[in-house]
């Protein structure tokens, strides 16, 4: 049984251990696509067999589609406090547009992550697509904001480019740098070992509907 | 035989018909690609399938490896003025992640683009990642401050989240504001058939040396 709130959050009552479960069956399907998607634009074989591997995914496409969801699949959670976004475009394990990011936070506030970013993140020759940075920035920042317990939405976000981010092993970090009334201001950065590459602030909402919920807490 | 210049890219001396051929195979394996991204991300089928269609990816993936390029695919042009970036996370015609966006110039030097995501771009439910939206403006912008003569790069770039941007058909506008010096100002927006849903500010810098080269002209 699933209902969608106020949010668009959906409450689903499978248990943790089958949540924990499927993720473990499908992470290693979409692990699998995530080096796909790497070989497809490295690849120089010959057209042939370009031709007969695209048959083969077509193929693998066709299987998978047997029983699918009808769209998008949201966020779900359980009563026991679990929630998975299985096809988030940045955290989602089983999205292979996803690196996904793995967000840690401190007791301190602070949420950092490390990633590795390959070929399918490129924009100029060498270099993570600036607008990535900003993919990936733009969901630590949320999740710094909403601390994982607050509900908040982005209202602005200003990306500062300093100089070109490597491909490669990059470290994110965001905090909560003040907070006034429903407006949360948070900071971060993206890098690479010599320091930040891009260094970004925004400011997150706390919807009134949210807001109102926590004051009758 | 090919070298890189100054800004990175790589002169490749193949004639621009056997280029278009080369795209014309490769991008249907990508489109495949992308369609097993989002089968992925919503099947329902039973564990042991699951199981099978990894394996099976995985398959593909060595048969695409027995032959490829060592790293990223960079920004390629020959003598001909044609350049293509396949790998490009956003445009890269045979990069799964990238929608990909086709971006129109008008002659009045407004960049526009039409493009339609789905389950693999989403963020909060039923609603693309807002992260996303500041990637595909990022390039947007970047496009429409070079049009397609000049070099910049992203100096700074400003997002304001009107509302929710629903998962379906979207068109993202963008223009220049104002140039002053080796600066260049955009705005764009990003939106459904109602509007915009985020509104985009950017400055683009013409680096030193693509000024000083264009001075010499």
């Amino acid at each position: 049984m699933m209902f969608s709130d106020a949010g668009g959050f959906t409450l689903d009552d499978i248990p943790t251990d089958e949540v924990d479960r499927q993720e473990g069956v499908r992470r290693p399907l979409a692990d699998a696509v995530r080096d796909l998607v790497d070989a497809t634009i490295r690849t120089t074989v010959p057209d042939d067999e370009v031709r007969a591997v695209q048959a083969e995914i077509e193929a693998a496409v066709a299987r998978l589609r047997v029983s699918q969801v009808p769209g998008p699949r949201g966020i779900r959670y359980n009563g026991e406090g679990r929630s998975w976004s299985w096809g988030n475009a940045v955290v989602g394990a089983h999205n292979a547009i996803a690196p996904p990011l793995v967000i840690h936070h401190d007791p301190s506030g602070v949420a950092t992550s490390d990633v590795v970013l390959g070929a399918a993140y490129e924009g100029p020759p060498g270099l993570v697509h600036g607008g990535v940075t900003a993919l990936l920035l733009d969901h630590l920042m949320g999740e710094t904001a909403s601390g994982f317990a607050k509900v908040t939405m982005t209202g602005t976000l200003t990306m500062r480019y300093r100089r070109g981010t490597p491909l490669g092993a990059l470290h994110l970090e965001g905090r909560i740098d003040r907070e006034e009334g429903r407006k949360v201001y948070v900071v971060a950065s993206i890098g690479d070992a010599d320091g930040p590459t891009v260094e970004a602030d925004g400011v997150f909402i706390v919807p009134r509907w949210a807001a109102d919920l926590e004051e009758t807490r």
